[in-house]
């Protein structure tokens, strides 16, 4: 296959993990027999110094052109705590997605039997969960009309929802959970919000289309409480864009490992891969930061063009090194830390 | 003191729990020198049933004319999964809020020492934590105009907050923190949204007049993360409606013991007090419900009215309970249980 791969490595860390993720989906592409074009592009804080824009016009035009988008992270301390800056790095992140149709954010959460001790919960609460969250990314109260009004002293932000972007994302919660265990979670405030309801009753519509597939109804405020009492109760979960900021960045913290957790977000044609940690600003440039989540995100990018086995041949990989001891020092536990090149070195050469 | 407390025992366990509650705060009267007048009224689905109506005028007039509330549970599952029905007892829920003018929520979450291993969280994780959550209880999302449009194929949901809202929540706040260890987050999500940025400038004015509280500002999905990796960092968080909504439930779990944990909903005149748990209508009439969430409520109850030494007495008594193993089922680990009305009694005696 040739594949044409836009690399957009974004700010801190984001250089140095996509640099191992490459390394390691170029061993993949010469065991396979695939030829990846990489075309760099600018994005975040960079983009912002560069040109003065968190995603230039370039960067998108690059972004159109290619199959998929591996993605580094975004985020430089000097744009925090700064919520009004007239340009910040999120902003380019919200364009991106909405000018790439991005509209489903998938989130796997899973653990490795070898760290199960990472996690803050306990080992008999986490073991076998294995869950996926589909959060809509391109519409509610993120894109709504938002402003001030009487001499800036009220806000408002609104939330808007139609059938179809229910609809398209939903059809892609129960296709997903028709390939696992046919169980799917939405999770809405519906005794609260019109949104929400329309959500429900969208869902509801769909169900006999997927006789095969169990679906269940629970508001968001008894998810956040279930998801850490007991999250290997839940398989594939779909959710609003809030809510849905929200539950994964909860759930990523369930397997200890967020060092390890991919995503990837789709939509018409060209998806987007990216770990889910963020820029880690204090760690750029040491060598020091996993790139198990970037090449994990590599893995489902090549799933994504329907190549499982070299998805696979990834994920092996990375499951040798946790046994092996190949690990950044977030994982090492006192004992010999690789560098961040060492163990993409090790990744690759074990394909 | 005399005092005249209307009593909304609701549906499911809250007529159970809430008799015990009474028994105790009388025990308390006794002790003290007070005189408490209960006055019942009806709320929930039992009010719907009788009169058709969740928060009937009846009982608002009750209320109106009482010192405080104190509230058992509300809900039924006749009226789950049926988010459109006309009338709904959440419904009768939000218009007491609103009616009452409730809008600070404040929901503690602490460990007790003995029932550490109840929590899903690991023991190093959660000792020592002592937070508070002050949730705003009568604007943004919950309260913003809502509906439909385009054939009812669109539906939306405002969330609107004016300054005036944002900064009364927020003195309560910093009141709070000033009575604690002077230390207070608020969780917004201030990169997206224009009422979390009202929010956080307000609460960045406020700054000055407590200059011995040092005030941190976390997005809503980075505290989602860090209140389940490392809870005992937080004292006392603000934060609007819908977000407290779901980080209160989340946060619930932190102890293991959500059968303790009380609440209280604060604003002009009249407080409310109640668990944090539901109806739980399975355990309805089975005299196994934990009354100890409803007890402690009556605690919180008497510490607004600045009775400290009569909340005190009552947390002792409940202290001494769990070191001596007088708890329901949900806490007695295979050792004996006591029913919810014993427990009621001996709390009552140990006054
Ligand atoms: C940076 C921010 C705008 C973004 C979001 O809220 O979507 C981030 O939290 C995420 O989840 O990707
Ligand atoms: C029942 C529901 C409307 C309510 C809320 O969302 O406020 C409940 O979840 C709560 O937290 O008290």
């Amino acid at each position: 296959m040739k594949l044409n791969i836009a690399l957009l490595a974004g700010d801190g860390i984001g250089p140095e993990v996509i640099d191992q993720a490459v390394k390691v989906s170029d061993a993949v592409a010469a065991k396979f027999g695939h030829d990846i074009t990489w075309k760099p592009a600018l994005t975040g804080a960079a983009a912002i110094d560069a040109v003065g824009e968190p995603y230039p016009d370039e960067t998108h035009e690059i972004c159109k052109s290619s199959d998929a988008v591996l993605f580094g992270a975004i985020g430089d301390p000097k744009y925090d705590n700064d919520p009004s800056a007239p340009v910040r790095p999120e902003q380019g992140l919200l364009k991106m997605r909405k000018a790439l149709g991005l509209f489903a954010n998938v989130r796997p959460t899973f653990v490795f039997p070898s760290l199960l001790d990472k996690s803050p919960l306990k080992k008999e609460r986490i073991e076998g969960t294995d869950l996926v969250f589909l959060r809509e990314l391109t519409g509610g109260i993120y894109f709504g009309e938002k402003g001030r009004r009487d001499n800036r002293n009220t806000a408002y932000d609104n939330c808007v929802y139609t059938k179809d972007e229910v609809t398209r994302l939903a059809r892609k919660g129960f296709e997903l959970a028709m390939t696992r265990s046919k169980r799917l979670c939405c999770v809405d405030k519906a005794n609260v919000l019109e949104t929400s309801r329309l959500w429900r009753e969208t869902v509801q519509g769909l169900e006999a289309e997927y006789p095969e597939v169990t679906v269940s109804y629970e508001f968001v405020d008894a998810v956040a409480m279930r998801l850490v009492q007991w999250p290997s109760d839940y398989d594939v979960l779909i959710t609003e864009n809030l809510f849905g900021d929200i539950l994964t960045d909860e759930a990523s913290v369930i397997s200890g490992s967020m060092g390890l957790m991919p995503s990837a977000s789709l939509g018409s044609d060209i998806g987007l891969f990216e770990p889910i940690h963020g820029s880690y600003p204090q760690a750029a440039g040491k060598n020091i930061a996993n790139p198990m989540a970037t090449v994990l995100s590599a893995a489902m990018m090549f799933e994504n063009f329907g190549l499982a086995e070299e998805g696979k041949a990834i994920r092996d990989a990375v499951n040798k090194a946790l046994n092996e001891g190949v690990v950044t020092e977030d994982l090492s536990d006192g004992a010999k830390a690789y560098g961040t090149k060492e163990v993409g070195d090790w990744l690759a050469s074990n394909i």
